[in-house]
C-alpha cells in the first residue's frame, strides 16, 4: 500500500458540506457578486419587464431571474419607465421595443443590442434583437459582463454572429456509447426518448444558447440508418422540442445506404428514381415530426462508410440528391470532405481537395461541404486544409474537433483556442494578403451566406459534462469561435476562467497563460516540428511512432514520419508529393520552401537529415529532443502553478485538476520517451547534453497494452 | 408535433432554482426536521465525542455531523459527561467506552449498541460497538432514527447481522460496460484508477455502509483476466483505499482461465502444480496491495466460462484450489452454483442442484456457494432454490439480483422486496417446519459461521444510481435484509420512503402500498400463474413467449411454457422431470400435487390443460387473462397513486418517476396483450367477458426488434 493522491479528497468528503462544486454548473455558476460591486450590479438589474410571452423569450426571461437571483439578488417584474433599474427583454415587433427606435436592422437574425436608455426618465437596460433568441442570447451576454465584473450603467453594445450555423456534431452512438468520447456516455438516453426527456437536456440547451450555438447533430457521423426510422425520429424530436426554445435546432447524420437498410431498396444510387423518392419521403416524414428540422449530416465514401461512388455516382450527385428532400423544408446538406480513398495510393493530406476541388459550383445553394480543419485528422498541429479558399463558388464549414481523440483524452490540460486560432488565422492568400481562413468559413472572402462552424462535441454523462474541468473551456472557446471567428482566444479563456473559477486576478492571470501555453506543450510532447499521426493504433492513447502494417499504409505511424537513417519528414513539396501545389501559390511556396517555412510545420511538409541546422543552430535531432523535453517541462509548470492556486479554487474542483495534472505529467514523459527511444533507432545519435535518457526500453514501450481504452465507441 | 410529457419538467427548470434534487442523496437527505420536532432531537444531539481517531472513526463522527448538521443544526464538540446531549462515540477498547461497562460481547464483529444514560450525571448518548465499524454502523442508525422521527430520549437497543458477508455483486467490464445494467455506465472509472479516484466513491461507500454493506465485488463474473493484472491490480487497491473506513472490502471476480490469459501457461488445471503456483502467487500479489482483500468470485463451467470440468477436474478441485490459495490471507472463494450443461439436456432447473448436491462436505471451509433465490435465472417468481436446505455441510450463501433484468429494466416500478421476502421466509422442510431459507443463509440451520448474502447491483453512473429513484429502494432492502433476512420489508419500505421522499404520512402509506403490490403486478403482467423465462431474446427486454429455435432449448420462451393445443406449463412432477424430488419431501411432495401447490407456482411444476380449474372457477386460460390484466390494472393504479402525491414530492422526482410509470403501464400493455396474442393460438379460446382483445396483431409485437436495449454489457 502507499499514500495515494486521494487522500485529501477523502477527508474532504468525509466532512460535513453542502453539495460541493463539481462543474456541473459550467460557466453559468452565478454565485454572489462581492459585497463591494454587488449594490451598483443590483441597481441596474432591479426588475425584468419581458416585452412578450413566447417560449424563448420565457426561457430568456427565466435566465435572467436565475443569473440576477444568484449574482445580485431576486429582481422584480416591473414594467419598463415605472422605476430605475428595469431590465427590458424584447424583439423588434415588440411594442415596448418598436418605439424605443433602436438600431436593430444591422444585427440580423441572431444578433442581440444591450443599451443603457431612459424610459420615462427612470434608467432602463434594454436588450433587444430582432427575434426573441437574439434577446436569449443578449440575456446571457448580459449576464456575462455582470460575472466578469464588466460595467453595466452605462452599457451601449451590439454583436452579431459571423456565421450562420454554429453546431456541435456529436460522434454519440445510439447505443449510447461515443466514439472519441471521454467523458462518459452519450448525453442522449435515447432508450427513454421520447417518454422520458432527461432535466439535463435543458442544462445542455441553456450552456449551448449562452454561447450562440444553434445546431446539434445528434448522432454519430459513422452513423445507424435505424436513426432515420419512425421510432428514432419521435426520439429526434422530443429532443427538437426542448431544444426549441434555445433555438438550437437538430439534425441527423444520415447513412447512404438507408434506402437499403431501412427502405427495403436494393440500391442507394442517388440516381435511382426510387431511391429519391425515399430521401423525399424520409425527409418529409422528419419534418413532419419536426418542423424546423436542421438538416443531414453525411459522412460518404470515407473510411468504409457507403456513398454514391458505390454506384459510380459522385459526391455533388449524392448531395444534391438529398439537398433536393429537404430543400423544400428549408433544411440543409452537410456533407464531409473528410475522404480518402482505399483504391488511392495518393498522400492522404491530398485526397480531400482532390476529390472535392474540381466540384466547386456544383453543389446545390443548401449544401455545406465540412472541412476539417487540416488535411489528415485533428493531429496536435495542422497546416490550414488547402480546401479552404480553393472552392469560393461553394459553402465550405469548418469542422474543428473539441473532443481530444488526438491532444491526450479528458486528462491532459490542452486548451484549444490557440489551435483554433492557429488555424482560422491562418491566410489562404487566395485574394491576396488577408484572405484567411477565418473569412472563408464566415462567408466574407467569397460572399456565401450559409455558413457552417462545427466542433465534435466532448459532451457526455460526465458530472462535469466534458470529462475534465479545463476541457469544459474548449467547448466554450469553441461556441465563442463559431460566434466571432476572428475573436481572441486570450481573451474568451479570460472570460472562461472567470465566470468558471474566479475573478481574482490572482488566479485568472497564472491559469490563462497556462492554458495559452498548453497546446504548444502537447504538441511538443507528442509529435514536435511538424510531425503527426506517431500515436498508439486504433484506441490513438498514448505514443505509438512504430505503429506498421495493418489494412493500409496510411493507418500507420510510420507513414507519416518516414524516418530512417536518411532522417525523418514527409516530404510534401513538389520533388515528394507536391501537396504544397494545392494552397495558393504565394502559400504553397513558402511551405515548400526552407527558408521560408515556419519551423513548427517543418516535418509535415519536408524530409530532412537528422543533421539538419534548425533555427537555433541546433541539429535537427537535438531540437527534436528538446522539443519533447520542453514539453514535458511545460507540464512540470502547469502542475506547479495550479498547486499553488489552490487558495483560489474550491477543493473537489483542485483536487480533479491537480490528479489530471499528474496524469499527464506521466504522459508528457512517456510521449517524450518512447519517442526519443524509437526514433533514436534511425538517428543513431546521442542526446543532446543534459537530456536525460528515456526511463524504460524501447521494448517496454511497445509492449503497452491498452484493451479497454476509452473512446471506441461499440 | 404532439404534446409532450416533458413540457411539465421543462417549465420548471427554466425557472431560477437552487440545485434541485436528483435523487443523489439516496436515502441520506439530512433535510432539516420541522420545526416542532427539531428542538426535541437537537437537545438530545447537541455535540459529538469521538473515543478515538482511527479512519473509521473519522468517518463516523463526520457522518454524524454531516446528519445532524442537515437534521437539527451543526453539533458542537465536547466531552462526554460535560454538558446534556453529548452523543460517545466509541469502540469497546476506548476507555471512554469500556468504563461504562456496556454489554457488547454479544454484539459480535459489526453489531452495535445505542443507549441513553447519564454520564457525570450529564444526559449522554453512547453509540457504541466492538469494532469501530460497529460504531459507524451504529451512527447511521441513529441518524435514521431521527430522519424517520423516532424518539430518541431514552434509547437502549443493539443490533447485529444476521448474515457474515454482505456483499454487492458488480457485474461490470473493464470498458465501464455494465452487463444487465440500465443506469448509466459502471461506477468504477477503471480508466483513470488508480490515479484519480471520483468523489462518488466515497459517495458509494457511505451509502452501502448506511446498510452495513460489507463487500464489493468489483468486476463481472463474466470475467477478463486482465482484471488481475498488476494495472488492474493497482487500480482495485485505490478503490479498496478509499472504501476500507467504510467498512467495504473488495472482492474480484477470477475467470479461470487466467493462468493461460495472463500467467502464460498452457492449462488452467486446478491439479497442475504450476496453475496451483500461479494462483498461490496471484494472490500473494493481490494482498501485498490489497492486504485485507475480501477473495474471488468464480462463474465456472457455465455459460461459455471456463472452469475444472474443462480438464476433467470438479467444482470441489477448483474451488479449494483457489481457497488454498487466498486462505493463508484469509480471504474466501465464493463459487457460484449457476451452473448448466451443454451436454446434458436434463430440465435446467435440476442441473444446479444436480450438479451440487454430492460435494456437499467436500469444500474448503473458507469457500461459499452462492445460489440464486430461484433454479432458473431471476425470474419475476421462481420458487426457492432446491439447494438451499440441501448442502448442510457447505456454506451456502444466497444470490439475489438487485438490477431488474427481468423485471421491466430501470423504468418499471417493481419493488424487490416482496420477492426476496417470500424467497427467504420459504420453508424447506429440511429439519422439520420452521427450516427456512433464511436460517439457512443466516447459518442458524446448520451451525454455519461462513454466511453470505450477495445481490446483483443495480447502481451506474446515472446522477440516481440506479436508473430510477424507486429502484434505490430495491438497493435499500437488500442491504437491509443482508443485515437481517428476517426483517419485515414492508416496515423497509417505510423507512425508504420517509428517508428518500418525506415523513408525512399522507405520502408514506399510500406509496408503500403502492410499492408492496408492484411485484406482484409485474409478475401478473409479465408471467403469472408460474410461467417464467418468457421474455426477448438476448437483451430479455419485453415479452417473447414466441421466441425458440437457437443454440440451444433452454435459452428459449418455448421450452419453459410447453404451450400447446393440450395445455401450458412445465411438468417438473415425477411424471415429468421430477424437479420436486428435489426438495425436502414434503415440500416437493406439495409442489407436485395440484390440491397443494400453490396456484401463484402452479405452471413452473406442472402442464395442465386450458380448462384446468383455478380455484377462482375461472379455466386456466380464463384465469390467465386475468391475471394479465390485473397486472396492467395494477400500473393503472400506479399512474393515478403518484399523480395524486405530487403536492408531497419535489418537482423533479415527481416527474421522472410519472414519466417512468407512463412507460411502464405501455410496457404492461404491450407484456399482456403479446402474451394473450401468442398464447391464444394454442388456446384457441376467446377472451373472457369484458376483456379487451390485444391492440395489436401478433406479428406486430413478435416483428419488434431493439437493436440498442441497454444491458448487453459489450
Amino acid at each position: 500500500m502507499r499514500l495515494r493522491a486521494f487522500a485529501a479528497a477523502l477527508l474532504l468528503l468525509a466532512a460535513p458540506a453542502a453539495r460541493a462544486e463539481d462543474g456541473y454548473d459550467l460557466w453559468l455558476r452565478y454565485k454572489p457578486v462581492e459585497a463591494s460591486a454587488k449594490g451598483a450590479y443590483a441597481a441596474r438589474a432591479a426588475a425584468i419587464a419581458p416585452a412578450s410571452d413566447t417560449p424563448t423569450m420565457k426561457v430568456a426571461r427565466a435566465e435572467l431571474e436565475r443569473g440576477l437571483t444568484g449574482l445580485v439578488g431576486k429582481p422584480a417584474s416591473a414594467a419598463a419607465g415605472t422605476r430605475d433599474g428595469v431590465i427590458l427583454l424584447g424583439a423588434a415587433s415588440d411594442p415596448a421595443v418598436a418605439k424605443l427606435n433602436l438600431p436593430l436592422k444591422s444585427l440580423g437574425e441572431d444578433g442581440y443590442l444591450i443599451r443603457t436608455l431612459p424610459v420615462n426618465g427612470k434608467a432602463t437596460t434594454v436588450i433587444a434583437a430582432n427575434r426573441d433568441i437574439g434577446v436569449l442570447y443578449g440575456v446571457f451576454r448580459y449576464l456575462e459582463l455582470i460575472q466578469t465584473r464588466q460595467p453595466v450603467a452605462s452599457l451601449d453594445l451590439a454583436s452579431a454572429p459571423k456565421v450562420k450555423l454554429r453546431m456541435l456534431n456529436h460522434w454519440d452512438n445510439l447505443n449510447r456509447t461515443v466514439e472519441r468520447g471521454y467523458s462518459g456516455q452519450s448525453i442522449f438516453d435515447w432508450w427513454k426518448l421520447p417518454d422520458h426527456v432527461d432535466p439535463r437536456m435543458v442544462d445542455y440547451a441553456r450552456a449551448n444558447a449562452s454561447l450562440g450555438i444553434n445546431g446539434a447533430v445528434l448522432n454519430n457521423v459513422n452513423a445507424k440508418a435505424d436513426s432515420l426510422t419512425a421510432p428514432f425520429i419521435d426520439k429526434a424530436a422530443a429532443l427538437a422540442d426542448t431544444f426549441r426554445p434555445y433555438g438550437i435546432k437538430v439534425y441527423l447524420s444520415a447513412r447512404f445506404s438507408a434506402p437499403i437498410e431501412i427502405g427495403g431498396l436494393k440500391t442507394a444510387d442517388p440516381l435511382d428514381p426510387a431511391v429519391r423518392a425515399f430521401w423525399k419521403a424520409k425527409a418529409d416524414e422528419i419534418y413532419k415530426e419536426i418542423p424546423d428540422f436542421g438538416g443531414f449530416l453525411v459522412k460518404a465514401n470515407s473510411e468504409g462508410q457507403p456513398g454514391p461512388q458505390d454506384y459510380g455516382r459522385t459526391h455533388v450527385d449524392g448531395a444534391n440528391m438529398l439537398a433536393q428532400a429537404v430543400g423544400p423544408h428549408g433544411g440543409v446538406v452537410i456533407w464531409r470532405a473528410f475522404v480518402y480513398s482505399h483504391e488511392q495510393p495518393d498522400d492522404r493530406a491530398k485526397q480531400g481537395y482532390t476529390e472535392f476541388k474540381a466540384f466547386d459550383g456544383q453543389f446545390a445553394d443548401n449544401v455545406v461541404i465540412q472541412v476539417k480543419n487540416g488535411a489528415i485528422d485533428f493531429q496536435p498541429r495542422e497546416p490550414f486544409h488547402p480546401l479552404f479558399g480553393a472552392m469560393p463558388k461553394s459553402n465550405i464549414g469548418m469542422e474543428f474537433q473539441i473532443t481530444k481523440e488526438y491532444l491526450g483524452f479528458a486528462t491532459h490540460l490542452v486548451y484549444l483556442g490557440p489551435l483554433f486560432e492557429e488555424t482560422l488565422k491562418a491566410d489562404t492568400m487566395v485574394k491576396g494578403k488577408g484572405s484567411t481562413v477565418a473569412k472563408v468559413v464566415d462567408g466574407q472572402l467569397d460572399g456565401r451566406k450559409l455558413t457552417v462552424m462545427a466542433g465534435v462535441a466532448n459532451i457526455g454523462s460526465d458530472r462535469n459534462w466534458s470529462g475534465s474541468q479545463f476541457d469544459q473551456a474548449n467547448w466554450y472557446v469553441f461556441g465563442r469561435l463559431a460566434w466571432d471567428p476572428e475573436a481572441d482566444t486570450r481573451a474568451i479563456a479570460r472570460d472562461w476562467a472567470k465566470m468558471t473559477f474566479t475573478n481574482d486576478e490572482r488566479f485568472v492571470k497564472p491559469a490563462v497563460d497556462m492554458m495559452m501555453g498548453s497546446r504548444e506543450a502537447a504538441v511538443d510532447y507528442m509529435t514536435p516540428l511538424g510531425l503527426h499521426h506517431q500515436m498508439g493504433e486504433g484506441h490513438h492513447y498514448g505514443p505509438g511512432p512504430w505503429v506498421s502494417g495493418g489494412p493500409r499504409a496510411d493507418w500507420t505511424s510510420v507513414y507519416y514520419a518516414k524516418a530512417g537513417p536518411d532522417g525523418i519528414g514527409f516530404d510534401r513539396t513538389p520533388t515528394g508529393s507536391d501537396a504544397t501545389s494545392q494552397y495558393a501559390p504565394p502559400v504553397g511556396a513558402c511551405f515548400a520552401d526552407l527558408k521560408c517555412v515556419d519551423e513548427k510545420d517543418l516535418l509535415w511538409f519536408h524530409h530532412l537529415p537528422w543533421d539538419y541546422r534548425l533555427n537555433s543552430g541546433d541539429t535537427l535531432w537535438d531540437g527534436m529532443v528538446k522539443h519533447y523535453s520542453r514539453g514535458v517541462s511545460y507540464v512540470d509548470g502547469m502542475n506547479r502553478t495550479w498547486a499553488s492556486l489552490a487558495p483560489y479554487v474550491d477543493a473537489p474542483r483542485h483536487a480533479e485538476v491537480a490528479d489530471f495534472l499528474k496524469i499527464q505529467r506521466n504522459e508528457a514523459q512517456w510521449w517524450r520517451d518512447a519517442s526519443i527511444a524509437w526514433f533514436q533507432t534511425f538517428s543513431k545519435r546521442p542526446l543532446p547534453a543534459g537530456e536525460k535518457p528515456p526511463e524504460k526500453s524501447l521494448e517496454y514501450y511497445q509492449g503497452l497494452k491498452f484493451r479497454f481504452a476509452p473512446g471506441n465507441g461499440l
